[in-house]
């Protein structure tokens, strides 16, 4: 087979088989095909597409790069969530720990960082000694153990993945929903999960703006879960503001704790508590959303989910101590304060502003080799639809000693919109992608 | 500037603006732009195109990868001929002594066969001795000495040209209008000419099959060469049976000295006639077409002409004996006749199945490292148009020892098709397509 064949292919808005399929993923694993081929074929899928049928050809080929794992003695079906990503969003530190306080084991595998938007790993190593970089193995035991584990993305799976998506980073052939349906299910299907819900974010601050687009990933990823065994939901949620209150890394730890303590804010914990309830639903364990829900409320009240990130912390070499002294996280020194230059009420709190913001203090990258710094970040003081007075605090920065600050005000000051009312809300959760009926 | 916003850019139908094509040509000549990324781009601009302006800026930056040639104390403007490409077309073996006879100067670059098409350097090589690698220097010796020189691009003319090819080929982004013109016209720009002449061919032995696409090429490269100070007109020409009789390398050459010498076959006469005639115009050297022509049929018939290729050989290095004695050109030892299947008129010879059995005799290469057979190719014994009998050779194979015969003889049983009665015969020159009023 030669390759320029498959990218002429494409490109004149032909469907690949199977076999041109596994030809591109395998040669891109093995580094036999040059990455100036792929660059094309990428852009030539960028351009027309594929179709469900090549989409879930291209996860498979990509599963198959790797291992595939599987989990045995397990008292249900390992379950998973994933975020397409957001600001703030620190809904898996609480789903871990809460799932797994109902019954169901998770093997969370997650990711850094990326854009304007915060990745688990880095909050979690936030945390003095916790560890994120665990084997298969070290995956095993902590998941009979404890139930749980929230780790990076091990090296066997799905490697073909992480060379397409470097590729892809460089050469403006990420947007495709496609190639990120693949992405983010190959390496989904390979962590041998059997339920995966997904929560899939529109708005200004996520990745897709528009509702339509959006659904039409989460039916996407829906679509290949199911075709490859593995149960998958998708909610589509909103992400215009932040989620909850606090945008950074330790500090978003501090809310996920509090939350699981049962005094986080109103939005973060009725979405974990969705995520939850579907999570328990599709790993057997509850019988209905009502009956998991009724769990999920129980492990907020009984500390039961609080206790099961201490237990989760410890075996990843972390220290279980801050769950009850917030001063073992790391705190930048320096505070800045945006006041309301008005009077009225929050009508919008940008978030792809106030998470490009935060990146620039310090708690993203802007190139791989960035160093984060856990301690910085933003705090917001007034949600919208909250009243406010002139001058008095809407966004709370902490920063380190003024590194950053230059880029992240204009940004925090653009980020901030107050009007005479409040605008119509709408909800947090816009829609369930179910489980097509011939699957169930 | 980040390579990946310009790919971007053109990714979502966006302008590229002179900074980025610079940036993009620089970087794939100096080889600090990665080839994936170059690949990436060129994709997304076969998707999304590129304007008149953008195209005239790629070509300007691709002509400034190199050296662009000047020529001084010439008699008139040098003057240049270019072929899409097509199967049987000599003309430039047969224009750049005829218009050097009728006193203009013919700087003539050329190139290898492409695909299913010859190439002038591989028939010329078929000339014991003939060296077409001449150095700038040996090139304006050769103008100042005998007014023409027949040569291969020089490492100096359009280096960004040689990489891009190379990539284009492979990537399966080789059809594109704006590529093919800034890569056909950034060579002839730079190589020092005044005035060019394009052979833009239609059908089924051209790249362009269709006439509204050669129209479109043709009118791309006439704008790009004005715009550039270089006075440029273009015929769309039928290249659907083969150019003359001969196919091949050897027997082409033969073909050539033949029509210089006032026996070529009728096509082939019209074609050069007419192409010689606007290239002495495009010269300056006659007034209108009436009276280049003139010219150009007085250079037949005095010999000028043929004496004209006898000088640009032995200036060349070749044997300029072959003028006179074919048998110093290779030949190969073995025949195959194709015969007609049927009584009645030759309605078509496929010129594509043609040049792509020539090809496969080893009159072409298949791939970069193939040798070339100068002895080998095929005679169109019928021309389309001539009533045959049942068992009438239509096609002469010479070919060596059987090599390539089984793969080309289906594609020549293809090739020809017999009607009962002969189609409506069209123009071998369809439109002309002039110098624009506001730069003529």
């Amino acid at each position: 087979m030669r390759t320029v064949d498959v990218i002429r292919h494409k490109r004149d808005g032909g469907r690949l088989s199977a076999d041109q399929i596994a030809h591109f993923v395998t040669g891109v694993t093995n580094g036999t095909l040059p990455d100036y081929q792929a660059a094309a074929l990428l852009m030539a899928i960028v351009w027309r597409g594929m179709t469900g049928d090549e989409t879930a050809q291209l996860t498979d080929a990509m599963v198959r790069s790797g291992v595939r794992v599987t989990f045995t003695d397990l008292p249900g079906i390992p379950v998973d969530k994933h975020s397409t990503g957001g600001v703030g969003d620190k809904t898996s530190l609480i789903l871990a720990p809460l799932v797994a306080a109902c019954g169901a084991v998770v093997p969370m595998m997650s990711g850094r960082g990326l854009g304007h938007t915060g990745g688990t790993l880095d909050k979690l190593e936030s945390i003095p000694g916790f560890r994120t970089a665990l084997s298969l193995d070290e995956l095993r035991t902590a998941i009979a153990t404890v139930g749980a584990a929230l780790i990076g993305q091990t090296a066997e799976i799905a490697p073909a993945d992480r060379r397409l998506y470097a590729l892809r980073d460089v050469t403006a052939t990420v947007e495709s929903i496609p190639l990120i349906s693949a992405s983010i299910m190959s390496k989904k299907i390979a962590e041998g999960i059997g339920g995966l819900i997904l929560d899939v974010k529109t708005g200004a601050g996520a990745f897709m703006k528009s509702e339509a687009d959006s659904r039409r990933l989460a039916e996407a990823l829906v679509a290949i879960g199911n075709g490859s065994g593995v149960k998958t939901e998708a909610l589509i949620t909103r992400m215009d503001a932040p989620l909850g209150r606090a945008v950074g890394n330790a500090n978003e730890v501090v809310e996920s704790i509090e939350t699981l303590k049962g005094r986080g804010p109103e939005d973060l914990e009725t979405l974990s508590v969705t995520l939850a309830a579907h999570m328990l639903v599709l790993a057997g364990v509850a019988r209905d959303l009502g009956d998991a829900t009724g769990c999920v409320r129980r492990a907020f009240s009984s500390g039961a989910g609080v206790e099961a990130f201490r237990r989760i912390i410890e075996h990843q070499g972390g220290d279980p101590a801050v769950i009850d002294d917030y001063s073992r996280l790391p705190s930048a020194p320096d505070e800045h304060r945006i006041l309301a230059d008005r009077s009225g009420v929050i009508a919008e709190l940008h978030a792809e502003h106030i998470g490009l913001a935060a990146v620039n203090l310090g708690a993203g990258r802007a190139t791989l080799d960035d160093h984060i710094d856990h301690g910085v970040g933003i705090v917001v003081v007034t949600p919208p639809g909250t009243p406010v007075k002139a001058g008095e605090t809407v966004l709370l920065v902490r920063h380190r000693a003024g590194r950053g600050l230059d880029d992240a005000l204009p940004l925090l000051e653009r980020a901030v919109r107050i009007e005479d009312a409040a605008p119509p809300s709408r909800p947090l959760i816009l829609e369930t992608i179910g489980i097509p009926s011939t699957t169930r």
